[in-house]
């Protein structure tokens, strides 16, 4: 049975986002009342030496403007949800939901850019054109393999903070329940077999940060087998996956998934059956995290031995929810002038989450999104 | 005696801009306490419903995004205030201060975004990518004669309202001043002969408005006397304000003026001498807005005879404000769901403007800023 969840929140969001006309608002900072004094400082002709000051120097461009506090989600609609490629306008509201997150769990200003320019080089040269408008940047549901080039560049070329969270809130989450499910198997990480199903920007981001961390061997897999150099049919996406993973192994997923410890899907409903769970090492790990019908159900993959399962869905234990990691990360990158966020900076907040989780069990692994603590301690970290 | 009022306000805005932050802020529109269930509304799962209406029918995209509400005040800041071409940092202030203002007076939701690109081309290019996010587009401190092609280009390119408020704002606020100022000289605006002095985006937008308008001849001066056909030295900005003046008369700023019914100023100060003004035609109008020091001071001209003098100073009666006008164009543009801001709209908003003066006289020929029948009466005519 595929179980959607989308059928008991439909109605709900058409609702509510109409009702409001939209999720976010301005407001003043300045919540006197503004008087005519007050006008003519916030604007002309007090406002002229604010702008002199900056034009004289322009590291108080962040001291004199909301650019301090402010993130752009920024996305072209290429790869939305699960929804694929249905372009700027449609991804909107996933845009300005997440403006919406940054606010409610970082108090981080947040405003959503949808882009109806979709080359790698119309997005890094308008995404420059506009950078100097905020204090970070938040890419969203950009499609891999461009994603990787866009956000290389921007990374490179621009004095603030650029960070794709499909990539790496997702990888940062992931590590991070990795840890504690670790501790829950008594296994050891840096001497565990994974396997990777899914080359889109996640699979990627997720492959990167593991090896990087120095896990054992790790595999990636698509609909045709194990992914290695003897592949000639691997698309650019799945070319740089290879990259990051051990591409010396033929076989399929079966083979793939004998005697692995990790399954780490970011990829189809329903793929990993109980007869390939059976095939792991004992007490095996699996994060099934296709939206929004996972590769297994949690119930089928306990039946099946599995020792501790994740998910991307709030309905089951153990979430993989990029809200856990970005609030805290961007936060920091703010709070802390932080030029760019680093590997180390990911890895150094997947411990912290992780930390978070004081008695680690099966069924808690990851702390929840609303967790107050998780803000201000990976805040901590990103420096 | 040059007057400077910075110097009141400089060390004000300073403080009150390092004390918080910057002006503006975000909020969630829905206050009440966001719990899982709505999370999973306004972000996933539920957010993919609202995005699969609009990507069937991008016209939903205002009806469940804040794009319904939102401007985007857009300058690469080559034209800023009286400080020239500063750039795009130098210029955050006087952007976020203008989005400060669209918030203040129209209840609109509005965001900077500065532009670290200075061609036509690359500034079309980037409204137009970044366009999608908006409701409307306030264009701001773009120099002339650029800001004309860029604002044409956009008007046409994009199906959302582009207004560049130095030009049509001006323009608009002059003409509603002038018609309350012919009220009280007794004149016919269709019969006077008017000069303007400057060449910029406001000179040029008022001289262009006058003539819509159809009012008497136009004469454009410059440092080397009257813009005319015979001149072999102008440039792109004045050869497109010969466009709308008569050209075929040669001579200085003297003969210009000499019997002249109005002046108006958009240049230099201390340029409009009391000799100058004894030449004009009796009870002459004087709109001296050089910023902030205007082309005569308001006791000078009035001893030397001007009947109605306005200024673009707070501190002098009849300032010819911008936001006199602004908040209300983009909220009637926004909520009557407008294209594009024409001619018409721009006559129209002048007329509304000048009637809400129930008694003009030479001290009030403009409602203040803070008259608040401004924005909906505005706001009615913008269809």
């Amino acid at each position: 049975m595929i179980y959607s969840v989308d059928m008991d929140y439909d109605k709900l969001a058409l609702d509510l986002h109409k009702q409001h006309g939209g999720k976010i608002t301005t407001k003043l900072r300045d919540q006197d009342q503004l008087d005519k004094t007050k006008l003519s400082a916030y604007y002309t002709p007090g406002v002229a030496a604010v702008s002199k000051a900056i034009a004289e120097d322009s590291s108080k461009l962040s001291e004199y403007t909301w650019t301090n506090n402010l993130v752009a989600v920024i996305s072209d609609g290429s790869a939305v949800l699960g929804l694929g490629n249905i372009g700027p306008r449609g991804s909107m509201p996933v845009m300005e939901g997440k403006s919406l997150l940054f606010k409610h769990f970082a108090g981080i200003d947040s405003i959503p850019i949808i882009l109806d320019v979709h080359t790698a080089d119309e997005i890094v040269a308008t995404v420059k054109a506009i950078a100097p408008s905020f204090g970070a940047i938040n890419l969203e549901d950009i499609a891999a393999p461009l994603c990787f080039e866009i956000e290389d560049r921007l990374k490179e070329e621009l004095p603030i903070p650029v960070f794709h969270d499909d990539q790496h809130g997702t990888a940062v989450v992931t590590l991070a329940g990795l840890i504690n499910a670790a501790k829950i198997t008594g296994r050891d990480l840096k001497e565990s077999k994974f396997v990777v199903v899914g080359a889109g920007a996640a699979g990627t981001a997720i492959a990167k940060l593991l090896k990087l961390y120095g896990v054992g061997q790790i595999l990636a897999v698509d609909s045709k087998g194990i992914l290695s150099h003897s592949r000639g049919d691997l698309n650019e996406a799945k070319q740089l996956l290879l990259e990051h993973v051990d591409g010396s192994v033929d076989g399929d997923l079966a083979d793939a998934l004998n005697g692995a410890d990790v399954f780490i899907g970011v990829s189809q409903p329903g793929l990993l059956t109980p007869e390939l769970i059976k095939t792991m090492a004992k007490d095996p790990i699996v994060f099934a995290m296709a939206n929004p019908t996972p590769e297994v159900m949690p119930d089928i993959a306990k039946a099946a031995g599995v020792a501790v399962m994740a998910t991307g869905r709030s309905d089951f234990p153990n979430q993989v929810n990029n809200a856990t990691a970005f609030p805290g990360i961007f936060r920091g990158a703010l709070d802390n002038k932080v030029r760019m966020i680093t590997d180390q900076h990911k890895i150094a907040a997947a411990e912290v989450i992780a930390s978070l989780v004081e008695n680690p069990s099966p069924d808690e692994i990851i702390p929840s999104v609303f967790d107050e603590r998780l803000v201000p301690a990976i805040a901590k970290v990103i420096i």
